[in-house]
């Protein structure tokens, strides 16, 4: 066994290099790591779509790592049981229709199932900005090192075209409110209480494009229309996640 | 579709609870997620072990996310492959012996793989002390919630009994040096300068049972022997965890 | 005297489990174990009502630890002296009507008060939202554990159905204030100047039902009506907690 | 109803003055709200014994608030379930001779108990420094606020002459540091690893005077004897508490 | 030489109990120590009116210590040289009109001038709230130790009555905000841009009564006017002092 | 009343360079402005010493501000009370021999003492180092702005020669323990214990050249001597910087 | 050699000592060390035009050191190759039109090109407000160390007078949001979305004085005008400081 | 003029992936942008030799920007004053011998003479190790991005090969005490008092290889040897650059 540590610095310096200009123009670009951004990559990469998922954090996941109240487990319904099946995450039926499975499994699965789909993931980056030009579409996005901005750095950022872009950045909606504080005409009503079972019954017709070339998916999509939370049942995130999928198939097909 | 978050409360309850119950007596305690400990761990649940990992952190993985400097690919040596293969991480020949991977991927793959093979996963929690008795083995660990002491707050930890414990945490070999600390006969001498080839070599000789029941894998077996340390291979990685399983599988036959 | 760790274990995650699976649906929950919350608790448990108290912090008793600038020490009033004799608190007459008691012994006793008429309390919870449905009532509360919040971690919550709701979480009014920010019909108007006789007088007539399901008692009755605030005299939050009480076992009977 | 803000302020300057003044000198300082310093000091005062509490936190408890990993639960072993009963803690038989008990209310009735005993307490007070003179005896303590050190103030102390002093402040035994670290004649051991049973079945040997007029008593005393380190078992801390009283008591006669 | 730390402890203590009743009551309140807190405070003790300076920091001299950009000098011009004389702080002439101080000196000579004058002083007391009773004066303060907040704890504070107070902190103008926000009718306009001469000529009219019972100096008074700023020249600071002395002295012969 | 801003900060400019450029070789530097540097400093500057006093804080007065406990009075002894006399510091005799007097008095008044005795004052000026040449003494220091430290920059420092140095730096004893640390031939013994009375006793004792040019008085005296720790009782201090200006004096006359 | 410490720290104080008192009345004031500003300050200096630049950080260069997300490279368009050759900066054509030079020989470039012309350079300064005065012009900036603030300390400022100001401070248009907070007719807009060749294209438009003598430059003018934001391409950022200078130059000229 | 922000961002991915290539095998790698690294890599690279700058914070130049005290100045003497004139430094003579520069005069002017010798610069990168094989020299560094060190982040090393190493790390001398902690023969003494003259007459003796293929320069160099430490006089810095350059070319002739 010969090692040279310079092979290995450049064996991993081209390989990503070839990656980071791949991503310099994508068909979609999923912004974060989530259960319905994970779905939505991952059926994209399935359909033959070049897909880029851009998370922030180190590892990908989002907050279905700590399940409920750091109890690591998630409850998914009926409905989007097929698609626990589908990933191959194994579940128990706890209550008709109500299905758990483990958090960890099921993150690990999904990430997994999107790898073998060819999405590329660019964790620990940052998106800072969209780009719109004179066609008022959301045609790029403006990136950084996360950890740039954790160690309050000054750094001017690169950016990247993407034809589609899916905000699942949960709760805060990030990529919609970006827009919307610049003036864009979206307006990001927020969270309303919770209330599961509305919240996962209605996320699927809030899963669209709000704004030329942005869709919604997961929370982020409840929070645009101002609808209910949901807790810790993930049915409704990996439907929406599906949902947007088709919803980006189809616009790349126009 | 009728949901009900009170039912979602108990599902989660009630499934971890009975884990959480499980977890009390253990074969094998894994401590630390990343790809000695998942190797491990994966490799002892397949061979019928109950086996429980413990990892400090909200996700799994350790430091393999970020590949290296950031760049997330993560490259693994010939007489590694075969590990790669076993857990269906897709990789490229890079220069001949040198296969290079997606740090996403390999870290989604092992931690499905061990899922699979019935190993169960407590993030978010951390090992405070062992349990010593009069047999002079480790017998147990002292754990508790990760956000406790990371909130700076007190409060009292529970214990759990383990026949054997892999101490899998990495350069700081934190299993083995609380023992050291508190007089028990292990010198951690901890990572020599980088010397890939070296390190790489060495590991599977350091990777043994160093304090009876407290077996050593991947860098903390380095660290506790003074050995050089390696930059971003993993080669050694995975099979010094392929090595702990089959130390453990024999201890746990004797 | 043979110990093991394991069943000491298994008995705390026993006990505790129950206890948790009961708190998922309970009559009354009391967010906030200040002196109104200990209070209502212990006098709702009194009367044979489920009821369970949640406090953010891991030590039960709020702002009362401290008395008056650390001087441990607080006063009450005659009209609320009944309450500190039958909670068995040693009180002297400094002058005419002003009685002071030792903050210490206040709050111990008020607990075990509420500990025996059968409150259960969950410390370390943090309430993070309220459920409302289509009856538009406060019908259950969202809650995590606290130390993830201040390690800012991203876990999600579980949640629990309550009949009742009593926001006793003093200035801050956290639960009135999270209906009013999401659209909720209340408007939480704010401590005015300090008055202490103005606002003893008037606490009661603000202890009240503010939003289907949900009561304000103490200092967070006064926040929410915009009435003046206190300083380190008791009685009016005694006497508050004692109405409250009273309010949500009349709603229970309803 | 009539109040007068300047009367509670009076009121509660007066009371805890006279407080201040009569804790200059004591017969007994107890350090350390936790379960031995609370049973210590409650059965110190029940003989009539001057007793102070000093407690460095804003509220008395310590540790024992959070249970077994934030699970409000704590154990307690036969022989020390007469000390349960005594302070009127109700428990429950989990297993023959293991008696779960709600920290929460233990706490509470333990506090209680020290109030009814007539024990002062000075919660938010820091022991920096002992008073130690010619005759080679702990004579006293120089006590700040916490506050002060908390903010990085740099405020004078004061000073207390107490006759004896029990060390109660858990695994840091800090006071019988502070005298080694100045060249005393004593040496904290450190605890050893966790073996409740061993712990248990040591400690009460342990609790003695370690330094002329210096007692430890809980986790302290095991702490300076390098003993072993128990969980969430409550018993020996009780009975320790019990047995420095009893030792101080005696002292005192002397 | 025999000395007793009891003693000692007795004597701050009995001194300073002494000092914090009578502050219970007092003519004048006067909020910040910086140049016109200072000045004003020492003009009204001595005309024999009872008067406390209360500090939120440790030290009394507020932004005065520093001179400009930490060259430690202060310029004082023409008008207001017989007020450095007659607190007998040295000064050389500069330029025609211009005199130039040094800034330790002055703040030592202004603050033995207040305590020569009988004030006494409240250092590291924080102003949380006002009293305002039915007939809409400030008629008191409600204090709290500084290191409290600066700790983040939780802990009620005391109050105090005063029939006049002066608000002297500075660009905050903490007071006349504190009345602003709760819905008095004052509007703290803040500080314009710079123009010394201006903000010099203008002082002494903006220094006055802008609420029942509240009068403003210094950098205060300017503040709630929308006033301009000055830089490192003290004239104005000094003469806008006597000024509100003179005011409050004919407000309480009132 | 014509204002020039420009010239404001060309006087402050130019008379603080002027100082500045005088500091750069003085007679005696005092570091630290607590009781004993500024009593130290005072009496030097009556003898007509050119003597600098080096303060790191923004404000000069050190721990005294806040008296003990933050009750703001201090009490000194019979021995000392002529000091207090001289720098007019009002005292009230609490029992025969003690004198109690408040703490901001007593810092303006030394501060007032050695601002007429002509000493110059450097505050937020941190001793980094000192020079120590071929003759073995202490020959100057080396300074910077404390707000670089503070803000973790990195900037070089600047110089000052001095025939003297006194370090009154309190129990840290920085002056001293800089020579310590870098293998000069002086031991910091540490304070001991609290025994004011011992204390008191033998600081003059202590109070000397303990390295060629460098002086300790105050705390900085009694720690490098392993003497006892005094508590809010200045009268040792005050004399301890009395004899420092001695010592100093006859060193400067050799 | 012999080396005096003492005339080394004489020789920085009385040069620098100099420059300060220069600083106190410039023709121009550049405020910020970025791109446009350098490029800004270097002309004007070219012109024989006495200008400071004032940055508040340790280093000059702003975000350009680090390039596009830590790629030290920049990207310059045709158009303003010609102040890349002019300022000696070697650059590489990429593809055509676009050049790639180095970030860090950019800056190092500019700066020296600055230095040469007779630019002062003041860095760790802030400016923390303008002057203006009768005449409704910015005639003078409010100046501190940088250090003061990052350490929260409160230290007066001092003040210089300047015909011309240029904002020269990136997205954050810093001196023009001053004048806007207080009440000057300026409307900062903030940047839009990212459109670099808009951006590119209008920002000469925007290069104007926006107040009277207020100019502003780079980011700063496109963030007043609500321009589209750029990337790493720094055309536009050098052409607009050479239109500033221009517009400087006028209006001295004026 | 057509941009697109994607060529752009490909040309700065394009450029410094061969930069990055080319580093990862270098003659010679400097540690440390400050004044020796500085010249002794603008030296190397005129000489033809393949070197690498690797700074760990965003800005080259370290310490030397704020010149003394944030006074803007360094001094040079007599010896240097020619490697000031080859850099192209503007100076002024201030005494016989002593030379004043500006400080970022110095930075600029040095740093673009490296670029122009065709330095490779690498900020914001950490040395986290060193790489020494069997023959015992340092043969290469382990490099790690410095923000996700800031960030407290995971995440793995790349390493390069240098067949020359630089420590140019000022007084912490991080690459030998990196060597001395891990047990390699060398010993750190540190620095000792400040004495400019002797510490500059002597750093060209210390400017050595201090470990195979490691060679020290700067106060690196002083603070090996246990040598004196200097002040702002910046001339040994220069010269120590200038031998280090010299011993290093000698050394890749052997």
């Amino acid at each position: 066994m010969r090692l040279n540590e310079v092979t290995i610095s450049r064996a991993i310096l081209e390989e990503q290099h070839r990656a980071l200009i791949d991503l310099l123009e994508v068909d979609a670009a999923v912004i974060g790591g989530g259960p319905s951004g994970l779905t939505c990559a991952a059926l994209l990469g399935k359909r033959g779509i070049r897909c880029a998922l851009i998370e922030k954090k180190l590892s990908i996941g989002g907050g279905m790592w700590g399940g409920g109240m750091m109890f690591p487990r998630i409850v998914v319904q009926e409905e989007a049981r097929r698609l626990l099946d589908r990933f191959g995450v194994a579940c128990r039926e706890f209550e008709e229709g109500y299905y758990v499975a483990k958090s960890v499994e099921t993150v690990a699965k999904l990430t997994a199932a999107a790898c073998d789909a060819g999405v590329e993931f660019f964790n620990l980056v940052t998106v800072e900005d969209v780009m719109v030009r004179g066609d008022g579409r959301v045609g790029g996005l403006v990136i950084n090192w996360t950890p740039v901005d954790m160690a309050g750095l000054h750094v001017d950022p690169l950016t990247i075209a993407c034809t589609c872009t899916v905000d699942a950045t949960g709760h805060d909606a990030t990529i919609a409110r970006m827009i919307e504080r610049k003036g864009g005409n979206i307006q990001v009503k927020g969270e309303s209480f919770m209330w599961a079972e509305r919240a996962e019954s209605r996320i699927l017709e809030h899963t669209k494009e709000v704004y030329p070339g942005l869709f919604v998916a997961g929370m982020a999509a409840n929070a645009v229309a101002g609808e209910c939370r949901m807790g810790p049942i993930f049915g409704g995130m990996l439907l929406s996640g599906e949902r947007a999928a088709e919803l980006v198939a189809e616009a790349l097909d126009r």
